[in-house]
């Protein structure tokens, strides 16, 4: 996984960056930004959320967003849910991998999803064996992501032991996970940190997938990628135009800006396969969409620099 | 160095800050400002620029300022000086470090200072020399910095060779630089390239002090700072309020900064010095001084993360 040039990037806007906003996109607005990102290159989309509709209104045409994106070319659609019933309406719908999500910090999985984090790993061990038990074509075959939110700090409870994480990294591993998603929800995490647990956590998953969710709240997303890639990571989740936040975590504005991480991995010298370009573009046609909403990125002001085609023609000889 | 946990922090607000502001400063506000730094815990600053005060008003009253910085107890204060002249203004003045400053880019030196990087070479080595051969008392022992802009890249010229640049270092040590510091002048930076060429510089530094002075016009500056710490670095450049820019690099807006490298730099496990909380007060001071100028920072926005006092503990246990 370290030895290869190729990361992949994962839209999240869709997900995390849609459940705080204002304005309510409609499915056809959702299923235009995903079909104008795998234009992009970016073939892997968070498309919604199956929580329910009452608690985040945005995702209340999950299914059919869901639908949609399946019927898109190229399109790698994933789903976040956050319990059984979330996963069995994901499964309905066709969907091919399905991302659930729990808090190393109880305090926080208590306030996100009404339960405790013990609880929230019995469910996931419920919808392994729903999945495992399922007679629905096609539903056996489906691809589940454990996520750990609030892996490096939690705005509620401080401070987040290491130990805990990796206990949780391993009980799901144990349990059937498919991939490792690690989160910095709120945006606590510093480079040393990443470095450190990333390395611990890739050793535990050995051939399972890793990847990293980061929040620029404090200003270190790009500098955790960065520590993230040197312990061996290569999946990355980001936001178009830095969208995002958690409604239970004060201040945790901002995933990480897709484009800005595009631009930081190909200057790194590593390979995404996405046009920063048509990046670019999508974030107006958003920007319109979502009108007073904040958006942020370094690339959209400044621009690329004069050197960077020079970099990839040169990566490329 | 590089095994030392301390990392100097150099406040550059109010030179490379303050070339580009609409509103000129009162020597009395840059003053004040420098004490509250020095209060905070930065005792090193570049308190003025010896400019032609017609290039930039800002500085018209680089004496004046150098002279009240100099009756500050506690703070090291050091002038940025383009030329001879601008030394030899320093010198009279009774300052204890100056810092000259050349671009890798010959197209940018040429746009800056309106000659080549040869000549601004020469000069260089006029000003050891009349350093060396003053019969003014004290000047003998002033410790003379020296600067490469554009060190990674030039809105102008696009790519810098790492050759031009490591010929630069070589040349200003053998021409008796007590320091050097290499800018990303205009945010071209990514952290590979950080880590490769400060290896370099800091090799052949030997024992001479090495600084890097970063912009964050790509979102990069704080990733590029880690890279820098990997490589052995222990000095960086940042402005209070990301404050900065350069007149001949477009876009080149912002420092890295200051409050938020501190922060980086304390979360990572490495010792400032600084207070954040007496500099997030200075900043919102600043931006009463400076209406309509755009400030940077996370920090500022998201305030600390609730584990930073914790870390510190730690780290202090």
């Amino acid at each position: 996984m370290a030895t290869s040039n190729a990361v992949q990037i994962r839209e999240v806007g869709l997900r995390d960056g849609l459940q705080m906003v204002q304005t309510i996109l409609t499915s056809a607005q959702k299923l235009e930004w995903c079909r104008r990102m795998v234009d992009a290159g970016v073939t892997d989309i968070e498309v919604t959320s199956f929580v329910p509709p009452k608690v985040v209104p945005q995702f209340a045409d999950a299914a059919e967003v869901a639908q949609g994106a399946l019927a898109i070319e190229g399109l790698h659609a994933a789903a976040l849910v956050p319990n059984l019933k979330g996963a069995q309406r994901a499964f309905d719908v066709g969907l091919r991998k399905v991302h659930y999500v729990l808090s190393a910090s109880n305090e926080h999985n208590l306030k996100n999803v009404r339960r405790s984090t013990a609880e929230s790993v019995e469910d996931f061990v419920r919808i392994v064996a729903a999945r495992d038990e399922s007679e629905q074509p096609g539903v056996r075959g489906v691809a589940l992501g454990a996520g750990i939110a609030t892996a490096f700090g939690c705005t509620i409870a401080g401070r987040v032991d290491e130990g805990i994480v990796l206990d949780l990294v391993e009980t799901l591993l144990q349990a059937g996970a498919d991939e490792i998603t690690i989160a910095d929800t709120v945006g606590y995490a510093n480079p040393g940190q990443v470095r450190a647990l990333m390395r611990e956590v890739c050793a535990l998953a050995g051939d399972v997938p890793v990847a990293c969710h980061f929040h620029d709240t404090r200003g270190l997303g790009l500098a955790n990628v960065v520590a993230a890639l040197d312990a061996g990571v290569r999946s990355f989740d980001a936001s178009l135009g830095g969208l995002g936040g958690c409604p239970f975590a004060p201040n945790a504005t901002g995933n990480i800006n897709t484009e800005d991480t595009v631009f930081l991995l190909e200057a790194e010298g590593l390979h995404t396969g996405v046009d920063i370009g048509k990046l670019l573009v999508m974030r107006e046609q958003l920007a319109l969409w979502l009108p007073g909403e904040p958006f942020t990125g370094a690339i959209a002001r400044a621009g690329l620099p004069k050197t960077f085609a020079q970099q990839a023609q040169a990566i490329a000889a």
